[in-house]
């Protein structure tokens, strides 16, 4: 999009694990940053991170990772933005842009309401849709963020300049970025990521709460595994992405489990008809899915 | 397993599709058959297999594809075996090996015992834990079941040699055989492959019933790719073994909900230490599942 994407000068990086360290190192192979200075809660983590190269400077609080910083982005779990806004707040200039990565928005959005008051202009709440299941600045990649999207949901008090320049930013990564209501993105994903995600552990404690669960798991295939992949996400960070986003949660897996018993209607009445429409609707609707496709919104 | 694996004359193949062809395609590449005659119901399809040169020879019937065959195989879905049974019993010999590859077994079996009566030893029930969402004998690719566990659910009644004939059989193709009952396989896969199945349609049919649904699935991601990819399985052969194995699923299904359930109350309470507790299990017991791990069993 922009010709000449924006460079900044120092990155201060709130928490140094797979989400915050792939954007250090996607920054920097982009050439979009001169330094970037690390905080991690646990001191072993920010060191790791600097003997990887993921950041060149250990910051010993968040508020002195953000000391001097034009680029801000917490990539913590999302019950502990209160608490970094907090200790961040009194070193945020009007020019630093300042951005999350959690998966949900209205509870972030509402901390930073809370602790920045009018400084919260300078916040551009970000989702980049990636991931991997292994956390830790280990699994830290340059590519994490690459092709994928990047969901943006600014308010209206949100600076109109520092939602130009996330996109810019995003946008230099190789990323697609959108722009969205903070309620728009926490409806669109409790159903597309939360619910599947509480549905997949759920199917995984079903099965090993049972006698033969173990025997059960033996014999599982690919199906199965590709199914499952996200109920090995990290629990900590998953506990809060449900409970901050639980309300358009609890209504998806309401709906989910709506359609769930109309299978169990066409399976326990054996309407063969009945249940091949429903699985033909299905069958029809993830098969014409892509990922990415980007449709032009009507 | 065997030095010298069992070959045969001639494969007699009733459905060419995916399975099937596949099925053909790896005996072939192993050279354990001199030739393979084939039938399908569309008689497009058999022609499509013979030109693809997954058989050698289109039969009209599949009584004329069983004819001077040492090595049946049905791979047909699971509510046509019984017709298949009647159509090919008048040409069966003792010695010939007959299998499926249906993912459900107690009813495959029921109507084997119906039809076959005294010849059902020759019988031996098959599951090759491997498939693809797109069916049809173009997607037939010979290292299909190559590394992947087959499942034999041999009852009573069937003749001992023609079970160490078919686990030669498959072992000669790569494959990692289990003998157990069909009662056993059935419960193990409803509740590691039928009940995901379901659930994975369910999803499907509960984002796209929604007004904002589109929206929605535009902005999915890579965990939901994987967690919906076997949404886009087939339809006509996913009626047939979810209602086959009706009591099973609904049961397992049960077990899922009340999962799902617990997970539903610690979201609602936000009870962060029940929450996480509860996904540590589920992201454990997945972070330790290997698929074919062939632990010894118990």
């Amino acid at each position: 999009m922009a010709a000449t994407p924006v460079k900044f000068e120092q990155l201060g990086l709130i928490g140094c694990g797979l989400m915050g360290g792939s954007f250090a190192l996607a920054l920097k192979k982009a050439g979009l940053v001169k330094r970037v200075v690390g905080y991690s809660k646990s001191p072993s983590t920010t060191e790791r991170a600097r003997q990887m190269g993921v950041i060149d400077i250990e910051a010993p609080s968040a508020l002195l990772a953000v000391s001097g910083a034009d680029l801000v982005l917490l990539a913590v779990p999302v019950s502990a933005t209160e608490a970094t806004f907090k200790a961040i707040r009194h070193l945020l200039s009007k020019d630093t842009l300042v951005m999350d990565v959690g998966s949900t928005k209205r509870e972030v959005i509402d901390a930073a309401r809370r602790v920045l008051k009018d400084q919260v202009g300078v916040f551009v709440p970000a989702h980049p849709i990636a991931g991997k299941e292994q956390a830790g600045v280990e699994h830290a990649d340059a590519e994490l963020y690459h092709g994928r999207q990047v969901i943006l949901t600014p308010i209206e008090r949100t600076d109109a300049p520092q939602v130009d320049k996330a996109t810019q930013l995003w946008t230099a990564l190789g990323c697609h970025v959108q722009v969205m209501s903070p309620e728009s993105h926490d409806a669109a994903y409790a159903a597309v990521s939360h619910l599947p995600h509480m549905i997949a552990f759920a199917l995984m404690n079903a099965i090993t709460g049972q006698e033969n669960g173990k025997q059960f798991l033996s014999l599982a295939g690919p199906g199965f595994r590709d199914f499952t992949r996200i109920a090995a996400s990290d629990p900590s960070i998953w506990r809060d992405i449900l409970t901050s986003n639980r309300e358009e949660l609890i209504a998806q897996s309401r709906q989910f489990q709506r359609a769930l018993h109309a299978f169990e209607a066409a399976v326990a009445s054996s309407d063969p008809d009945a249940l091949e429409a429903l699985i033909d609707k299905a069958s029809q609707a993830r098969s014409n899915w892509r990922m990415n496709a980007h449709k032009p919104q009507s």
